[in-house]
């Protein structure tokens, strides 16, 4: 846990005044998917666990060899997640764009291509793209014979902008 | 399985001719790290595990939390794994390049940006670049309470030519 805490306070540090850069006066800016990204977009998410549009692609189901899960998100501006935890814990690997990850009661942590985040097991958090940039990354959920994902209530407007201010 | 072996088959349909394409008068074509890798190269790798020349970027080290470890790996054109197994499985994500990945017994297939691979524990494998191509990917270990990974014998020129022909 203290190499996660660590990992945690460095990408913050980086990322704080990274996207602060981004958000002043940038335009609003997808990330190009014939130019970019890795994976196609998808199909658009739909259900109560988002809010705003985002899309998934899914490449691996969950399965009893591996016991894991993976697909590739991507989200339109201001789009998340929902607050939701996840049994057996989760990889992110951001792949475009700029956005956020944020664990219950921390501060929300600046996402950009490259970074990624250990999510442990039965955290509550959520992940999604800052107001003027689009976000995508690979989810690789772990240890799946535990549980996949247990969903919670929305991010209201008034926590994602209190967090990522 | 049934999932996995029909993954195979797909990336090896498609693979094959890419591949074979790419190899007809294409000069050596090294990814450049500052235009297209997600991840920095990290360190050389040393000792009798691989063929050529190879990089590791570590990215998350074995814990008890996520039982999971990641890292980048970067070969140069032909560089390669030894033959080796991972007794909790392992998914590879290419971030780059043209390579190859093998299970013993069956055809190689080739592989790039975009494409990814389910290996199942207990399979013995290699995976590399291609000879006029450099190659990176995303490994990422699991279930590794099982144990990480079991090296075996090097993939021979002999091998590594039958193999990709």
């Amino acid at each position: 846990m203290k190499r996660t805490c660590v990992l945690y306070a460095i990408i913050s540090i980086i990322g704080l005044s990274s996207c602060q850069q981004a958000g002043k006066g940038s335009e609003t800016n997808m990330p190009d998917p014939q130019a970019e990204e890795l994976f196609p977009k998808g199909n658009k998410i739909t259900g109560k666990n988002f809010t705003g549009t985002a899309w998934l692609q899914m490449m691996i189901d969950n399965d009893s060899t591996l016991h894991a899960k993976m697909g590739n998100v991507t989200f339109e501006p201001e789009a998340r997640t929902n607050w939701h935890s996840h049994p057996g814990g989760q990889i992110l690997i951001i792949t475009n764009g700029v956005g956020y990850y944020q664990g219950k009661g921390k501060p929300a942590q600046c996402l950009r291509k490259g970074d990624f985040v250990e999510i442990p097991p039965n955290t509550d958090h959520w992940h999604g793209a800052a107001p003027d940039d689009g976000f995508a990354h690979i989810a690789i959920s772990l240890n799946t014979d535990a549980g996949d994902v247990i969903w919670l209530q929305p991010v209201t407007d008034e926590e994602y902008s209190q967090s990522i201010k």
